[in-house]
């Protein structure tokens, strides 16, 4: 029987969890988490932290974390904001930045979250098509907008632009605000926080959950002139009242603080997918060059569907989109050499039979 | 100069942070934190941590939170729902059950982020007065309306209302969905919780950042029918990508499953709250009966600026509201006897000169 109180209930499906691969006895490459776990620093500061301070509420401005990631890019601190994951820092740059009536620009294959804000805070979106090979052209994005934001490299086709590339795209866009989101842009080695010096409508993210290995923390940030840090900070502190935890700073600011280890496992990671692209193309798999931590592959005889499920079965998770324009593809997070090689053994197999 | 990209920022004023005073030299009696640590529970599985697990993301139901309150209240867990403080779970709770045309229904003197939620959601509310002495009386929410939220104990007004008194409130209202913010209630003995049970259109919200002194880690549930819980989940994985992270899962399962340590806190905070309310009575305070971990004071002969101002200057941080009806209230958050002890004899100076 229908009560009277769930024609008020949001108009969306319950949410029925999935069930939860126990992660020891499968290969998980579906999340583009790191393979390695974070800095030995991350382990001491979370070890060291005094749990009586937590009694206290957080710092709001989350200053240790803010003042470890300014040090590592040598910036100042006032252009640095921090969140609670990229999706936090992301949410509250589409409020503070995107209220226009002019759509906001950003590619069709991209990352899935950024219509689920517009839809949100109501904001008024176009998406730019990429070309057949996945490649985003900057000059797609040389028209009124009311702001950009594009993923650099882009996910989930690992294509990353060039520093000019985005200048351009940027210096042609001074009225409005260009978010890169940098997500993975430790693996490429293109970063754009140079140019915030430089560009004033430009605001950076980044995410702990990648290269720096702290998925489970939850911890990101963003990079911009201090006048844009002062309208994120002014969201933050206005609608989104749940600041970064304690622990979460300060495991944050220790893993930004390891710049060896970090550079180490960013250039295992590179290396090993190098590995497996070569690899894979030796099995006639087709795919861009990566400048992330994952690959974007199709096989000319074997459906993306096929595959996915193949090594499903075989204990090995990789991620398949049901989406147009990327339905023959597939989604693979690099591992360490050995997992990698046990994918490798696998698909041979599927493929030479 | 004005920029073009400035017309699309968010129409806030950027958020200039305030001086955040040294906490070793100050007694902080204004943010109703703990004044004792958390569970040395907490403290253990903390430091226990494998910081390794970290680069996986957090399990996103949180379970191991989810089965500890579970199991504190006898509840199963498909009742709990857990997020990152108060405000998250209050936040994900007003998107999901307040959908109406029919306002909307809270005290007017009562927690100050309920009309931002409102404001935010596009959430038509009525504020329903208190009335002189700062008592809800149910009655006056037996009429139509979108939902209702009420805090039991309230805050800022410390007073309560008793089990017979929400539950009358509750099953007048069975074609809406009411929420009782139970933030306060482990200082007053009373919970709903047992009525989730019998009431399908009741959500009960809690923190972990008062009695569980966690307000560092940012961790608070909510209890209800599990067809609710259901809403809630449904909202924070469509609209809120940020699950809790892995540390503060642990350490708040941690913080519930020691109840022993729970009960001797919240009775040594209840002691102290009662002793100071009579020592500020002496000095010819007037207040009303608390049954929160702060009281709500006012005093006939000095205003509530004068005496914020007062204690300030001599180190002491209390809470004053520059808000109709209650600008010559103070809050003045429970500390340890020591503190209160030290309150109470700068007061004696004041008042008595």
């Amino acid at each position: 029987m229908e009560k009277a109180f769930q024609k008020n209930l949001i108009n969306i499906e319950p949410y029925v969890a999935g069930e939860q691969p126990k992660s020891d006895d499968i290969i998980k490459l579906n999340a583009n988490e790191n393979p390695y776990p974070p800095s030995p620093a991350v382990q001491k500061a979370i070890a060291e932290f005094d749990a009586g301070a937590l009694r206290l509420y957080p710092p709001m401005d989350a200053a240790p974390l803010r003042q470890a990631i300014a040090d590592f890019y040598g910036i100042d601190r006032s252009c640095v904001f921090a969140g609670n994951g990229s999706d936090d820092v992301l949410a509250a740059a589409f409020r503070a930045f995107f209220n226009s009536d002019k759509p906001l620009l950003y590619p069709d294959i991209t990352y899935s979250f950024y219509p689920v804000w517009c839809e949100l805070l109501k904001i008024p979106f176009e998406t730019v098509p990429v070309d057949e090979g996945f490649n985003i052209h900057v000059e797609d994005y040389y028209r009124e907008n009311g702001g950009i934001v594009i993923p650099n490299p882009n996910a989930p086709t690992t294509i990353g632009l060039g520093l000019d590339a985005v200048e351009d795209l940027i210096s042609h866009n001074r009225d409005s605000i260009v978010i890169i989101d940098e997500a993975y842009a430790d693996f490429s080695g293109v970063s754009c926080v140079p140019l915030i010096k430089k560009y004033d409508n430009l605001v950076i993210t980044q995410t702990f959950s990648k290269s720096r290995a702290l998925a489970g923390m939850r911890v990101a940030c963003a990079m911009a002139d201090p006048y844009l840090i002062g309208y994120l900070d002014a969201v933050k502190d206005s609608y989104n009242s749940y600041p970064m935890d304690a622990v979460a700073i300060r495991a944050g600011a220790a893993a930004m603080s390891d710049r060896e280890y970090f550079e180490q496992t960013c250039k295992k990671i590179i290396a090993t997918r190098e590995r497996t692209a070569a690899g894979l193309r030796e099995l006639g798999f087709i795919l861009p060059d990566s400048s992330a931590n994952f690959l974007f592959v199709t096989h000319p005889k074997h459906t993306a569907k096929e595959i996915f499920s193949y090594l499903r079965e075989r204990g090995i998770y990789i991620r398949y989109f049901n989406k147009p324009r990327i339905d023959d593809r597939l989604r693979i997070t690099i591992g360490t050499d050995e997992q990698m090689d046990r994918l490798i053994s696998e698909l041979r197999t599927l493929i030479q039979g």
